[in-house]
């Protein structure tokens, strides 16, 4: 029998707990041995719940138990998160986590602890939920060289863009009817600005490319810029705005980037709805890859962890390979990233072919004094040095 | 340094070949050491080719060689596959394969003898080519009752099909264009027929419900009756024509089957088009969840064989867990699985109501003398039972 400890009883904690009890029967046969939940880390008290009688306040309880070989943190944040996963780590437990702010702070020097303690850090359920895209690139996608990734990370954005797009409404009765619905949370700044999905992205190709990328040299742009007409745009040109995570290694650097972009039909992420996540990865031998499913939620997100906690009781005393190093990736500057930019425009025709050269107009009778373009594919700063010239570009949206 | 030996030089074995070459330092750093392919085996020569220092026609070389710890086995077919694996197995080499007709009649068994000579029977190829679904059954989904699989795993039909929708080709035309693009073999039953898919679907159902399901127990129909008239109506309809691989737990009992089926746009298999690969996966924490990539084709399903040698590698004399059980999976008989049928009728409507109640008639151009309608749920015994004894069905589709 394996004894774990559940850090937060909150959605995930909670998921977590019914799932390893809702399939303890498939779940032990896997593992080849039963696994229990021994204690429950929360501060509030769940008279009535099953798991009040496994309840514990004080993390010593846990940290003291050489009975408890697995943490699972499901608490989020940096704190007390850090120093419970840390002292876990060094106490010879393994720790499965869903707290993507911590893997992407601190997950390079968790995972290096645990090494070094013969344990495992696992974190499949930061990025994407219940996708195994983390399994999938440390186990799987091994024999190729990852070079480009392209994610719909965020589950509460692509519900408020899919709203946008089919319900017709604006951000702000999309974002209401999000926190209505249990896919926004009360303060959605992290959400909706792209920090949540620029967390993923710097983990995942940090994993994808072997080196360390930090989450605070990702350029990210969110989605409360976009407004109905950018949708109408978008419908006009048969196209629709996701919040793409993205990063590619080119010849002149690797980028990473997080912003609303135009998609198209052809590409698979075009039929991403809702809250539904998906990763996109190409491999020099695999080619295209897409991995969809939940982002979120409580059952699917708890899924990656319990398959993180049968993972670590498989390979207890032994840390699973890893491919993300100490060495950081040094990203191309954002200036220097190329992109096609769909710019709406304030000034005439003329003015805009002055600034951009050729353009072909777009115009939608929603959208009065103004119209539409894609321009050729510029780097960031000729585009902006142009727009600049120009005076009169409303907005630019990049294309995927 | 891992020393590998390559069964069969042809397209997969090239491949792994390449890949193992083109991505060497990478697949170092991730493994740990290097990995050299020190035989080739095969019995024809390749002068001027690379490989044609390390050839050998005589497996006994590799066979009797202790520096070979892993065996790549490209060959496929049963005969001398079945052989060879078995013999390096015992002699304690492990063995990774893309040799789906081995693995679906042999492979429990294969597996068993890894297993019991402390090394490993991995198949990731077999199934989907690049797409990493083997992986994430066996490694990442474990803590999930998996209820349900539907898969696009035969390219050389979905190329087919898509060409017949696309492109307005008949059958006959579309089977041409895929030999000769090379996506269909000369001799094509296998693809066409179902076979290929159906063996994929009884290895996938396997690992996911841990128990064994014969592919001679799922009941198969290929594509090689779909004509024109059967894509008109699926256009008018909004729907696809799909080869979907399926299997399903339901309370009376699991079911398997290979059928063309008729899907609709907001089934993302709906999008999967050309020779591309989906697998639609459903657990009970999970949710829904599809890995979707290249099925097919020499550096695709070389990415995966080459994963695979990796896996091997890093696990040497360390069987890797499977959830593959010796314990067989009695399917539902085919009469009992209920489904929802497309008719194409050639009788009046009024015969139509009387065999199958109410329908409600499509009617399009190009079908003179026929209309279609779909039946409400029913079992197979009931809808073949009805179509009988009104006499005038001309064909029908199952939806998905």
């Amino acid at each position: 029998m394996i004894n774990v400890a559940i850090l937060g009883y909150g959605t995930v904690g909670a998921g977590v707990y019914r799932v390893l009890n809702m399939n303890r029967e498939t779940i032990a046969r896997r593992t080849g041995e039963e696994i229990y939940v021994k204690y429950v880390l929360d501060l509030r008290e769940f008279p009535g719940d099953p798991t009040q009688e496994v309840l514990t306040h004080d993390y010593n309880d846990i940290l003291s138990d050489p009975e408890v070989k697995i943490v699972v943190e499901t608490m989020g944040g940096l704190r007390p998160a850090y120093m419970f996963t840390k002292q876990a780590l060094e106490a010879g437990k393994s720790v499965c986590t869903s707290n993507k702010e911590l893997v992407a702070e601190h997950g390079l020097e968790l995972r290096d602890v645990a090494k070094a303690n013969n344990v495992n850090y696992l974190f499949e359920a930061s990025c994407g939920g219940g996708i195994p895209i983390i399994h999938a690139l440390d186990n799987a996608l091994t024999a190729d060289e990852i070079d480009a990734m392209t994610g719909i990370l965020n589950g509460t954005t692509n519900y408020i863009l899919t709203q946008m797009a089919v319900e017709n409404e604006d951000f702000a009765e999309a974002l209401k009817g999000a926190q209505k619905n249990g896919y926004a949370e009360l303060h959605p700044e992290a959400d909706i600005e792209g920090w949540d999905a620029c967390r993923k992205i710097a983990i995942l190709s940090s994993l994808a490319y072997g080196k360390y990328i930090s989450y605070k040299n990702v350029y990210t742009e969110g989605i409360t810029n976009i407004d109905t007409l950018d949708i109408a745009y978008a419908k006009a040109l048969g196209l629709k705005i996701k919040l793409l995570a993205a990063s590619k290694r080119t010849e002149s650097g690797t980028w990473a980037m997080v912003a609303p972009r135009l998609v198209d039909k052809s590409n698979m992420l075009y039929h991403v709805e809702g809250v539904l996540n998906a990763v996109y990865v190409h491999g020099n031998a695999l080619g295209d890859c897409i991995l969809y499913g939940s982002g979120a939620g409580s059952l699917p997100t708890a899924s990656a962890v319990a398959g993180d906690v049968i993972s670590a009781a498989r390979n207890h005393g032994r840390p699973l390979p890893s491919d993300w190093s100490d060495e950081v990736l040094e990203l191309l500057p954002i200036d220097e990233v190329r992109n096609t930019f769909f710019v709406r425009f304030s000034g005439s025709e003329e003015e805009a072919e002055a600034a951009f050269s050729t353009i072909d107009a777009v115009r939608i009778p929603e959208a009065e004094g103004e119209f539409g373009f894609f321009t050729a594919e510029l780097s960031e700063k000729e585009f902006r040095e142009m727009a600049d010239k120009s005076g009169k570009v409303i907005k630019a949206i990049r294309r995927a």
